[in-house]
Order: structure tokens, then sequence, then C-alpha cells
């Protein structure tokens, strides 16, 4: 049994009797005890303080007090895809498994090219959001790992409604070191790099470089997932996953790849998200007057998109 | 001294100079410093911060600065009882010792045969009182020490107001592991529990176990005080005192019986005591929809009773 | 850089490119992360986000971005006089160096001889004001340093407004502890004490002792500086910095003296203002009641002038 935080509300995920991934609300009906301090036995988990037992569905399916009849906790839909659970919090009839972005980079990828990592990051999601979709941060925040073209390279915005793509275009730049296993300095490169957006908190990110001037070969490029789900106002779940489609067996790029990335997310983003958070505290975002700089083109457009999306939930739900 | 939270207020004990229990407002009302972090001579609390001090009524019988006056700190009716200090929080005029319940058991019984035990815990004391008045939690939450028969036995509630009897009747079932040294397995034991349930928080549970088929003899039961006092709104003073009127100076059984009581209510009460605060949070208990089940009718009319003594104090104070 | 949180403002304090201090709200105006997270250099502060950089003044004198144009972050006046820092928190165009009380004793003191140290406490700054406004405490909290002839003393307030003076005379009385390096027991002596306060948080205390009797020599007297500055409602900063004139090379009196001070802030003072915060919590300090009594004479004066100065100021505002 797996046991998290998600927008607010404890749920308990785990395997029915078939093997097939569970999520109900992790709170007995009786007494509110959380069903994750009870005991899974074949799909079925039952409560440690009066014992009754529930399914994945949610339903009572053992009541040594009387008859299961009709009580039920909350169950949440969850389907497992792309090594990723995807759980939906919301309305369990607009549940649209096919509206989950596709993540089959990662099947695809070698298990020893793939780098992947869970962070808890005491911070709003949308700040977390903010981050991966403005990268020109990463020129001051990982001048040592993954900065240093974003600021100089051309950008580009599109889409809307639920999801948005960034591009970044850096022609004959000084590349981040990340790509010097690529481009060894002094060369100089040509970097791409795309973000793509889909609501409310899922990005995955595409980065090739080559020397200046060579041709671009799109099936080089690597591919980072970003993950983040509220946990609480001010926490959220961040998971990423990188993976790359070349020296796909060599452990020691991966390693070298995954030192950067840990130096990158945990040393430097996770405490500056935090340190943001705090300044922030509950105030709403905008209230505070942030000070909009170009960069901010496509994170402001992603803050506006949800704004929307959660405006035209909330009108559904009334 | 003695200082502690009770029902949100904090209290200093001491000895008076007779040596009889004294109960006051732990704060100086010149510039409420807690007065049990000054010193304690001779029955009079001095303040460490400018020096007045108090006896036990809560008058100043000192003051450095001038007369002493009308100078007062509340002071709350307290009476040590049967090993125990009972303090009355609420209108000292309504204050009655002989309500207190009967707790005789206690001073009855040789040293060596009581087990007594303090438990800090973190939640609303009706929770913990909740826990006491549906022992079938025990089959559950504590199968390997108290629990086992709660579940089938047969159950009568009597009584009203202020207490409350609730009388368990298991027939011919396996008993609890605590009842092994009377009916050792696999023989089969009728087993009869009582609770009666004073308010606020006071329980006295009564328990005898004897193999299947012979007389019961209510001169062999074991009694347990379970007394909750509410420390704040999230969290309470658990105290309890377990007797046993045979193998009275036998300090194996003692040792034994303490362990099984320390695993059951450390270990596993406690903590679910505790998560359960912490997924009701701030809400109100009925507000949650609690699904009731037959194992509830005591506690849920303990509830309701205290909810009525609740209001008509309230009523009162108007 | 130094980052500190007065009056629930976040600060970062730095030296400008001229050597002068310079003090702005420490949080970026693009995405509110603290610029003491970031880099100094050469008098200007760079955001260790995007990038930003700001002056003294607040200015904004880069934004890789695009132009600075107008960006600005909050500046507060700041001086350094005396070995102290102050910074105005107020409204800019009412700040007034000349009003700040005049510390030449400290500079006048030879280094060996001046003890300071730093307090952060967990108390409203007032209650830590009304603690030194009234200093019969020492005679209860400090009675093995630096206390013992004040609640018998002639005390005597004078002043008003945003500042007041109250004296203690003690007449051929045994002196504290501290004082007998100068009147060794059993002798006794005439001690005089005066405490200057200044709005809001300023105190400056001169004391003298000779035997009974004898001429009393002011350039004797030895000044504590206790300077309070709210942190947040219920924490402030405490510094101290106590100077004598006499034996002011003896570093074995600095050491004696250091450690009086050290026991009576550190281990008497702060944890006695600490709990009296815990006792008041966010309750107004007048709805409680408090007990008043002569020797809160000068204490509740400089109460009730802070409540005149802050309402003016509020009105100021509209």
């Amino acid at each position: 049994m797996l046991s998290r935080t998600l927008l607010g509300e404890n749920i308990v995920m785990f395997r029915g009797k078939e093997g097939a991934p569970q999520a109900i609300l992790d709170r007995c009906p009786h007494r509110f005890a959380p069903l994750s301090a009870g005991r899974l036995n074949d799909g079925v988990v039952t409560c440690g303080y009066h014992g009754l037992s529930f399914d994945g569905e949610g339903r009572c399916v053992g009541n040594p007090h009387g008859k299961p009849g009709a009580i039920r906790t909350r169950s949440f839909p969850i389907v497992a895809r792309n090594m990723i659970l995807w759980v939906w919090m919301g309305d369990p009839d607009q549940a649209d498994a096919a509206r989950i972005p596709d993540c089959s980079f990662i099947d695809e990828t070698p298990e020893a090219a793939r780098i992947t990592g869970t962070l808890p990051t005491g911070a709003h999601y949308q700040l977390i959001v903010d981050n991966i979709m403005d990268l020109s941060h990463a020129d001051y925040l990982h001048p040592t790992t993954l900065g240093g073209m974003f600021t100089g390279a051309k950008t580009h915005v599109s889409g809307g409604n639920d999801r948005l793509l960034i591009e970044y275009n850096a022609v004959d730049c000084n590349p981040a070191p990340a790509f010097h296993s690529i481009v060894p300095p002094p060369q100089k490169a040509d970097v791409r790099v795309e973000v793509q957006w889909f609501a409310a908190g899922v990005m995955i990110l595409a980065a090739g470089a080559q020397p200046t001037g060579t041709t671009r070969d799109p099936g080089r490029d690597s591919f980072t997932l970003h993950s983040i789900t509220p946990e609480t106002d001010g926490s959220a779940h961040y998971f990423y996953c990188s993976t790359r489609p070349f020296l796909t067996d060599n452990v020691e790029v991966s390693a070298s790849i995954k030192a950067a990335l840990e130096k990158a997310f945990v040393e430097e983003d996770k405490p500056m998200l935090e340190l943001q958070q705090r300044q922030i505290g509950d105030a709403d975002f905008w209230s505070l007057n942030p000070l909009l700089l170009p960069i901010d083109s496509a994170a402001v457009q992603v803050r506006r998109a949800l704004d929307k999306l959660i405006d035209a939930e909330a009108r559904d739900e009334r």
C-alpha cells in the first residue's frame, strides 16, 4: 500500500486481485482511521481499527459487525501507463485516459538510460511549473550543469487551452555543461530545447545539441518528463524521468547525468522554490504584482490557461 | 509543583502548608509569568519574575511592591482520592466531590498488582472515550493481547445522563491472550467485560473469564481505570490503572500485564487515535458523517450525553 | 549579505560600492526569490533565480532579459552609527538620522571593555521593553548577578512622548553581586541606576555604585545599551552592549561581567520572556487585564506612549 496526499486528499494506492492499480480514499467511513494503517490482502484493504474491508472500487466487502450493504469509501480512477500511475482526482465521470500525455519515450528507453527521481517540494505546484516553463532560470541557477544558452536563445510559444509548447533555439552558443559530452568546449553548438506543457502539471522537455552549423538529428534528442502533482496548497510531489537515445548502455554517462540533475533539481531548484513559497506564503500569486519579463511568456500563458480550466471546473460543479 | 494544561488552561498543582493538594492558574496576574517557573515554599508559590506570592486558594499572600490587598489568581477545587487528583475546572460553586466516581479498587489493590501509566495522546478526548466505549476495536487493533472475543459477544447498554454501562458477554469463546493465564488455550472460556462511563472522561472496566460453563466469581474480576483529561482541543492526558484481585504479589504476572497494556495502549491505540485526529483536524466529528455501526451504540450514546451536558453548562453560564 | 526579518519584512543588508551600508527588500520583484540567495558583487546584488541585479537604492541595474527601466525593489534608509546599523522601516520621507539616540559611549569605550550580545527572543518586543523599564524584576529573576536593591530603591519617572527616564536610587543597600568588585560585601553601598527609553525599543542604562555615604562620581558609571528590534509579532532581536569606564583593559573583569550578563539575559530573561509570550499568545496585552503595580509605572507609560505613536502613524498613513 502506498499512502499519498494528492490535492489535499489522503489516498491509498494498492494492487487489486488481478494486479491492476487501485486508488481509494485513505479514510475509513466509520471512524476515519487511515486504511493504510490496516492490512492489504488479495486486493482487499482491511481497516486496522474495526475490521471493515474495502476493495479497489471503494466498496465495503467485509463488515464483521453487520452487512456490508451500501457502505463505501471514495475511489479514484487510476491508470498505470508508461511506468507512471495517473490518478484522476476530479469528477470520475470526466476521467478520460485518452487525455493522458504520451510518455512512451520512457518505456522505449532501456532501463540503464532512464534517470528517475521523486522530489517532495515545499512549494505550490504552479511555482514548479513556472520553473520549467521558463528555462532561462537555468543560466543563473544551474550555470555548472544545465544553463548557459537560454537567455540568448530565440523562443517561440504556441498552443493554448490545456497544452502549450515553448521552443528555444540557441545558435552558435556555448552549450550548457550537460552538452559537453556531445559538443566538447571550446566548440560552439546549435542547441534546441522544447518544453511541451499538458495541464495541469505535466511537462515533457526535448533537448538536442550539435556542433554549430552541422545538421540536427531529432532522433538524438533527450527527453525529460517533469510531472508535478499538488500535495497541499504549499507543497507538491515532483517526479522526473530523463531518457536519452544514445549511449543507452553506458552507465557512466547515466551516473554523470544523474549527478547533474540532482545537483540542479535537489540542491538548486528545490531550495529556491521553497524560498519563493515562504516569501509568498498564503498570498495569491497575482496579488503580489509580479514583475512580468519577456522570459515569463510561456509560464504566464500556462497560469492563465490553468485559471480558465479551474474556473470552468468550478462552474461545472455548481 | 506540577504544571499541566487542562481544558486549555495552564494549571499549577502543589501541596499546601498542611499537605493538601492545591490547584491554581499557572499565570501570575501581574505580567502573566507562569508561577511554576517560580519557587514553592511552605505551601506558597512565589512568582520568579517580580516576587508576588500566592497560596493554594489563589490569594496573594506576599507583595514586595505594596499590599497584597485583593490580588488573586484563579484557584480550582482539587481533591486527592484513590491516588488520583481530581480537579474541577467548571464553576467552583458546582464542584461536588460526591460526584467523583468511586475508584477505591485502586487503593484496595496491593501496589505490586497495580499497573499505572500516563499517555499524552494527540487526540480529542472524545476519540479516546469512543475507543474504550467500543471494545470491539480490540479484536482488530489488539489481536495479540486484549482482543478476540468482543465482536462475537452479546452486548447490553444501559444508563444515561452522566453515566452509562456497556456489558459484553462472550460465551464459549477463544479468550483474548491476556486471559490465557486464567484459561489456557485451547480451552474455551466464558468472558464478561463491563465498562462504566462517568462524564466526561472516566471509565472503569471490569473483566473476568473462566473456563466455559464453569461458575463466574465476580470477586476475581480485574478492574482498569481509563481516565481521559482534555489538554487542548486536539490532545488529552490518558491515565490508566489496572488492578487484579489474584496473584497480587506475583511481580512476573504484573510485568506481563504491563507489557500487554503498553503494547496495546502505547503502540496500537495511541498511534491510531492520533491518525484519526489528523484525519479529522478541526472539523466537527458529526459534520464528517461517520458511518454508524451496531458496535458504536455505547460510544454514540456517550457523545450525545456529553453534547447535552455541554449545552446545559453553556446555558447555565449565560 | 545579511538577511534579517525586521517588523515582519525580509530585509537584506550589504555594503554599497563605496562601503556604505544598504538595506533593500530581500525579495526580487520578478518571482519573489530572496535576493540574499543570490550573489553580491561590488555593491550590487544579483538574484540567483533569473539574474536581475539591484543596487542599494533598490534600483534594477542589470536585466539580462531586457532593459532595467523602472524596475525597483523597496529600499530602506540605513545608517551605521556607534557600531550599530539603524534601519528606518517607516515612510522613507520621515527618516531622520538626527533622531537616532546617541550611543557614542560605545565607540568611546575600548574594545576590551565592551561586552556585546545578540539574543533572538521569542517574545513581542514590548515584553522585552517592559522587562528593562522595570528593573525590580532583577531582584527576583537575577538575584545572583544584577538584582538585590531595586525593590527598595526610590524611583522617579520623567519625560514622555518618545523618550522616558526612570531613575533608581538605593541608599545604604546591599548592592547587586555585579557591584561587588566596586563595593565588596559586607560593605553597604549607595547605588544609582538610570534607564533612558527612546521609542520604540532602544534603552540606555547607566549604573553606578559607591560605598554608602561616599561621593558619587558619574564619570565612573557603566552604560548598557538594550536595543530591541521587532522581528515578528511574537519575536524580536535583542541586542545589548555593556561598557565601563574603569579597568577598561582588564579582560578578566570583562569575562566576569560577560558571564553575569549571559546568565541574566540568556538563562533567565529569555526563558521568562518566552514563557510570558506563550501565555499571552495572540491576545492583546491589555485585554488580559494585567495587574498594575507601582513598579510598572515607567513600563506602562512607555506602552501608552507607544500606543499613541502607533496610532499617530496609522492616522498619517490614511
